[in-house]
């Protein structure tokens, strides 16, 4: 009665082969339809994850906006922008993502972080001008 | 011996005003280069989970590209890019972040996953021509 439970079903109404070779046992028909919804929920969870962290890191880097702006700290340190790259392109091969995709997304954040900050300060704030956490 | 613990060591050095009105309690100074060090962490650690779900999106992204090559699905789907924008927007809304940014930075990511796939194909993979999964 169980013996079929580990096959699958539709694979069990395929007639027997002429000649039943020990063949590697057939692999059960993926629904490609189905497997598509199964990747999209997952690409869809980790946006939902990527978009939250983004928004964490935002409420990051304004508060260091304010800090430096409250200290009269440089806005701006190239020094930390080239560490920052150069972990991340590691963390990236590490992971097998391209370091090249890695770099260029990080550039894209904080070139729209810089966008950010100077819409606040053309807004009447005198916050920072640059700043690139 | 212990009354000064909850009190800022600096402020408790600083001679006490001439007339002393009824002020509320100083806030405890705060040090901007540990505080700036202490924002710089937290924003290293988002960075670092971030890379790491770009990874796990590019891995799936990746596995939808060749499920679709492989069952000659078509490679775009521009409902499915509404929906996923639309939805990004509202989850962004929800954690602060501008909706725009959250769009921007969506269609980076989904035009660097299709000039991926296009390096691929063009290296000599029949793979897909403009997956945006």
């Amino acid at each position: 009665m169980t013996k079929e439970t580990d096959r699958d079903a539709g694979a069990s109404a395929t007639p027997p082969s002429a000649q039943a070779a020990p063949a590697a046992p057939a692999a059960p028909a993926l629904d490609p339809v189905a497997e598509l919804a199964r990747l999209r929920s997952s690409i869809d969870n980790i946006d939902a994850a990527l978009v939250h962290m983004l928004a964490e890191r935002f409420r990051c880097t304004q508060a260091v906006g304010k800090l430096k702006a409250e200290h009269a700290m440089p806005a701006s340190d190239p020094g930390r922008e080239k560490d920052q790259i150069a972990r991340l392109r590691e963390l990236a091969a590490s992971a097998n993502l391209d370091p090249e995709f890695a770099e260029k997304w990080f550039n894209f954040v904080v070139s729209e972080v810089i966008r950010h900050h100077r819409q606040i300060a053309d807004a009447g704030s005198e916050n920072a001008d640059g700043e690139s956490d």
